[in-house]
């Protein structure tokens, strides 16, 4: 029996938490640790130690009573029910400023995801490269997502066509956008989106102050 | 009576949907409409319309029943809510490669927000500047941001050293950091951090590949 077969009905908000908790994890291995326990994660992230307790048995535990967590093995189980255990190839679509520099942004490389094609509908871009990948034409977007069974895209365009390239990137066989453009995107189900827009997350503070 | 005395412990999660609902609405305006309603709006989001009235019955309603939401007015509203009446200044901690794409970036200003200084503990960078910004050492922070009295910071610095960054700023007046490195901040009480990691955001739909 694989960890899959334990994951019936899962929350979403649990799922989000685990890359969290995986992140806290690679800073610990870095710091040279090998153990940790849920008291000690939950103070680093701001969490209740019993909600990591709590979200960690829904996949079957991980630790044993009293012994908390190798981070190893942790980490491990974690790239395995997040299916990381393989790199993820993805297509950016949009070569402007922001497509600029997510394309430039080495967090992807070095956590497991890489942009494999660049696609931008402006002429001028077209040919040019960033880091060594080509911009291709907006055309290539329905032969060169299929022919590398890409699934996962992140779109960069101005809001104003974000919807259009989404339901493109869709009939094409992607799955799971991360979305840069500020405006919501409507998908059909079983298609996953993310959204990035810092200033979104500026205007929840502000309330505060 | 102001909105203010209405807000009783309003849920921060309630909070974190507020400038979605403006981005839409934003969005709506742009197109040339004048009236909306939950229906339309939760349509669009993939939010229930019930969940969008209750959201904002917490704050007196906005809308007569039936009528639907005039958008100029509840968009007017949410700034009121959100303290968007005022153009914020930012002060950006990191003139490397992510600190220059966040400066770059021309939706801050179109919505709201203005980075006003940038700080970097690199001697060869300091007095270049960023789109007409100049970029002052770390020993400025100090004194900079407590004499404009900003309020906010991004910090764009590598992980390792972004927590004692964020003590820095917090310790100088800073109450709200959007934080880009990739790690969790520990903070005292009434300090605020929000988190850009695109690359959680991309394990969480992994997960349903």
């Amino acid at each position: 029996m694989t960890l899959k077969h334990l994951q019936h009905d899962i929350p979403d908000i649990v799922i989000g938490r685990l890359p969290i908790y995986l992140r806290a994890l690679q800073h610990l291995a870095q710091e040279g640790k090998e153990l940790t326990n849920s008291d000690e994660l939950g103070k680093h992230l701001g969490i209740s130690s019993a909600q990591i307790r709590k979200d960690l048995s829904l996949f079957g535990g991980f630790g044993k009573q009293g012994a908390g967590y190798r981070i190893q093995y942790l980490q491990n189980k974690l790239y395995e029910v997040l299916n990381l255990q393989k790199e993820w190839e993805i297509a950016l679509i949009g070569a402007g400023d922001l497509g600029r520099a997510v394309a430039h942004y080495k967090g992807f490389k070095e956590r497991g995801f890489k942009i494999s094609c660049i696609f931008d509908n402006d002429p001028h871009k077209v040919n040019q490269n960033i880091d060594g990948i080509p911009i291709q034409p907006m055309e290539n977007v329905a032969t060169a997502i299929p022919q590398y069974a890409i699934k996962i895209a992140m779109i960069a365009v101005p809001a104003t066509v974000a919807q259009e390239v989404a339901d493109l990137l869709v009939a094409v066989g992607i799955r799971a956008i991360l979305n840069y453009a500020p405006i919501n995107l409507e998908t059909p189900d079983g298609v996953f989106v993310q959204y990035i827009d810092p200033v979104t997350h500026l205007q929840r503070m502000t309330y505060y102050l």
